[in-house]
């Protein structure tokens, strides 16, 4: 069952009307995938997705992913990167960033862990301001 | 089994890089979807695809969604919209448009409609130029 959603979007629009930092919204949906939009500022917490990609795309601002064992991903405005699975990444904005996000319906947001900033699926479905 | 693809892609540029109209290239995976980035100009074909939802996303210029039985969708930069499955729709660009795509892997570029324009998986895997 698909969730009724506006005909078209724009992503930086609706990113920017958010109000809360690491706080995604949903707006729309593709396959077994949803479109989130998200401010960011600071970090969020390590984590990972045991069975699920998530890929990031920045809309404004810069947005690091940094990885327990790899050199760190610096993303600038409109490129996209992927997380893989199973991957524990920690994303770091030094400055405000927006994105938009693409992850499986059934990601949680911070994965196995639960920090205060930890949002639920139904607190990302409520509409946009 | 994932495909390698680079780190990071920047949208545009790699659509700028394409040489051909109407033939998209998958530029990462993101779970059971490929990105792809294609070069729009004229229109594709009517067709739909019966059991997967289509993702457009305008990178620059404009893109209209024409529809059977509703107005069409017209699209501009930053915006996306979601093709439903099994929807007819045909994509048309008045001037030259660059877009991202998101579409499950099993995905035919023109579903069940055969055009000179219809490019097979193998060929949008290509590295682009």
């Amino acid at each position: 069952m698909h969730i009724n959603f506006p005909t078209q979007i724009e992503l930086l629009s609706a990113a920017q009307s958010l109000t809360e930092h690491w706080s995604p919204r949903v707006v729309a949906q593709v396959n077994d995938q949803y479109v989130k939009v998200a401010k960011l500022l600071g970090q969020l917490a390590w984590h990972d997705h045991s069975g699920e990609d998530e890929l990031f795309l920045v809309l404004s601002g810069r947005l690091r992913i940094e990885y327990r064992d790899q050199p760190p991903v610096e993303l600038a405005v409109g490129s996209i990167h992927v997380v893989p699975r199973g991957v524990q990444h920690n994303p770091v904005a030094e400055q405000e960033c927006l994105i938009a996000l693409i992850e499986p319906i059934a990601t949680r947001h911070t994965g196995d862990v639960a920090t205060d900033r930890t949002r639920g699926i139904n607190e990302q479905l409520r509409a946009i301001a």
